[in-house]
């Protein structure tokens, strides 16, 4: 047996590669943060979702299995087919909120309210490499409204991110949610006569207004231009005219909703489509000036074009505005931490009705990193009041004193190492960030006091007060043992 | 492309077989019992660790490949071996929430604090048949002292059991943790001179004392017995003189902790291990009553030998003692809900060394169960009030009255189905279990007022009283339009 053990070598203690770990602060300040938005969530109407983390690859969908392992970009494994047991399905872990929504709202359609408004928060996987920042498994925080074809729907979503984002603690101010439609850009293309072919090409050079800018935009709609290397960039061959209302459309943005729109019903032109989304623009602005969300909290702005690709319709973005500095100490723009918009198709894959939808999804560990930049992310760490052991076989009485702080709803532990080396004791209490440490050896016991020694008051006197001073130790303070809790309370304030 | 879409069949929408989804209450319920528990750990001093829900197989552990697939019992699969991506290791879904721990105490033992006290709480998933309320995901909630060899840790966890079991809201006198001792079984097997050929046997009958009785054990630890139909079981073999220690061990228990401890001792002989064991029991005992928790929380009780086989010192089970009916409609006890115990070895695959480790689970969903028999789950699921749409063209104002409840902190949703029948708006409401509908038409909008349905008193109105008294429609009444928001809080109580 012993043989044995030695010949199998030991394994590796470490996180699969691209995944991690949270610790203490890191698991509570995320919950805290998605607790708050999930308040928001549920005031709205939206209920809870959990779906299983666990789907068949064939209802994940994106990934349907064309070749033998069908585990591109999700993880995949299939089962053993055993009677009664394993169906010989692959199965895979969810790679987003979406995909599990769509196979929920098609499987529960007979049940579930409808319109069907739901929220899910929750960890998704991705088999992709990882990298600095890019894991394999991090966490979602999504609502969508399914089987609502109005756009209320979408003002209610768009106003709801900005009350989650203020939820979480994000200040008015502090963000912007920027709104677009997908249907105002398909009526610039049919205003500019972009065939359904040249479309992908012209949406790829949209993508680049914020870099190149309108003049590098019209030339690469147009004959080409030449990049900062000198390097030549083929056009697209629109002719001037065509390329006119896409460059309308992207400069459409005037100084409040009002002007904008009317920027937009100029660069659709006679477009159907187009007038469509520009009136469905008009009456979401409408609808969040009845809730009270002004144009200084959510705003028509055309130049965001990302995932407009994905989207059907109504598309919006939520940015936030202060600066921060990045890692190499320079001012920078915090930037998108959420965004959403309508889409089509989502039970259809499983019913063949096409049921509308529309939703948002909030990037959980972007904006939890926004709030620890403002200092907002909640709960400052504080550790337990510890309980240290002078006397081994008072083991009792120490657990005692614990008892008696959690009772009053004090964070309070006993010293459970080794307590022969005393140092050690405040080492440990150090490296828990406690507040306060209790003290009791047998000549206090028999006095019937406990020493009480305020840990951070403590530091502070060791990092500023000369060596006499320090030897005074105001910071231990000597009280009768049954006013422990009481002086515990008083330190803590 | 439209011909493609037809060949490929549509995707079947289900949960994959021994999942399942959660929905609305069954979410928050949860999730509120869970936050209450977390409380009591994190009182107790004890860090919220959350790991990735994928490890490496090989630290995992107990499911060594030695077959070509290493799946019995996990969900595993292969990583592709990619250059600068996938290791070709074998990973898998968590199975519990101990082996990601001892990952983690040998991955970062330079950096924890030692003891480290920690709690997790979340999904683990058994790649094993599923079957009548048995899931292959379920929830898993933990809290463990790793470094600690001390039985105070040991009190402290068996003392936060019961603290979280009351946090969770069984009431006092509704459950008993029983505390058992490895070491003293093992010094009854020394004192019976069981070999370590026919410990497992012996083992295996004991756990029938409860259904068999103390004569039964008798039977089958020497000569063997007949069962119910009359085969013949075939006993351990042992003289009378070697099973009289067992049978005392079994039987020890007395009207108290210190008549349970002095038949122990007696049962346990010259045994130095089994004398240890009971002395640790005694100290556990002491601490206990020195925390506060009496006999009727806390009791030794030497027939806890379930899972004796695995701890290697104190072990403790957790029952809930009120009567609940079966699915038959009898009187039953609602049995164990939690349970655990000290065990070695958890980090010493890693490392080589030995770290001595205490901890306990909850069974989430057996506790959530109970939690429900006893009416105790928590917020009783109460849906939004429904603003209902009588004309579409104001849905601003629609959408207005819901924001102003919302800022009210009163949940609310404006109706989103397609409103023309008013009739299925109210359908909707009643789905939502909505307690208020508001209504406003073009008349009602004109006079400047509202109509707030008390769906609830209407539901008990249209039940119990008679056509005449229901047409009187005492249920709704018509506020003007500045005094929605007190009216529907009048309403809500």
């Amino acid at each position: 047996m012993a043989k044995d053990q030695k010949k199998q070598p030991r394994p590796k203690a470490e996180t699969p590669k691209g995944f991690r770990d949270y610790f203490g602060a890191d698991v509570t300040e995320r919950k805290e943060m998605l607790d708050r938005i999930a308040e928001v969530y549920h005031r709205h109407g939206f209920d809870p979702l959990e779906t299983s983390a666990v789907e068949t690859v064939e209802a994940l969908g994106k990934f349907l299995p064309d070749v033998d392992r069908p585990n591109a970009g999700v993880f995949a494994w299939q089962e053993e087919a055993v009677p009664g047991g394993g169906s010989g399905d692959w199965l895979a872990l969810r790679y987003d909120l979406t995909a599990p929504l769509a196979r929920v709202a098609a499987q529960f359609r007979n049940d579930l309210p409808s319109p069907y408004r739901r929220y899910a928060m929750g960890p998704v996987w991705r088999n992709e490499k990882p990298g600095p920042g890019r894991f394999r498994q991090f966490y979602q925080c999504d609502a969508d409204t399914v089987g609502s074809a109005s756009v209320a729907a979408d003002a209610e979503i768009c106003g709801m991110l900005a009350d989650a984002l203020e939820g979480a603690g994000i200040e008015r101010g502090d963000y912007i949610v920027r709104l677009n439609n997908r249907k105002v850009l398909n009526g610039v293309m049919e205003a500019a006569e972009v065939g359904a072919d040249q479309a992908e090409d012209v949406l790829r050079q949209i993508d680049k207004f914020d870099k190149v800018g309108e003049a590098g935009v019209r030339q690469l709609l147009t004959t080409g231009r030449k990049d900062e290397s000198g390097a030549e960039i083929e056009g697209v061959g629109l002719s001037d005219a065509q390329a006119a209302p896409v460059l309308a459309f992207l400069t459409s943005k005037g100084a409040d909703n009002a002007a904008t729109l009317e920027n937009l019903r100029k660069a659709v032109g006679a477009s159907a489509i187009g007038a469509e989304g520009v009136d469905e623009l008009a009456q979401i602005a409408d609808m969040l000036a009845a809730m009270g969300k002004g144009e200084d909290r959510i705003v028509i702005d055309p130049s965001i074009v990302r995932g407009l690709g994905y989207y059907t319709g109504p598309v919006f973005e939520a940015e936030l505005t202060f600066e921060i500095l990045d890692e190499k100490g320079r001012k920078r723009q915090f930037g998108s931490v959420a965004g959403g918009g309508r889409y089509d198709g989502l039970v259809e894959r499983f019913t063949g009705q096409k049921v509308p939808a529309t939703g948002l999804s909030i990037g959980v560990d972007r904006l939890l990193a926004a709030l620890r930049a403002k200092g907002l992310a909640g709960s400052e760490a504080v550790g337990p009041v510890v309980v240290t052991v002078m006397d081994r076989d008072r083991m009792g009485d120490y657990q005692a004193m614990a008892a008696e702080l959690r009772n009053a709803g004090i964070r309070a532990e006993v010293y459970l190492g080794n307590p022969k080396n005393f140092g050690n004791q405040l080492k440990y209490a150090d490296k828990r960030l406690s507040p306060v440490a209790i003290i009791q050896g047998g000549d206090e016991a028999a006095r019937g006091v406990v020493q009480v020694k305020d840990l951070i008051l403590g530091a502070k006197i060791a990092a500023e007060a000369s060596h006499e001073e320090w030897k005074a130790q105001p910071a231990q303070t000597e009280v009768p043992r049954a006013d422990l809790v009481a002086e515990v309370r008083r330190i803590l304030g």
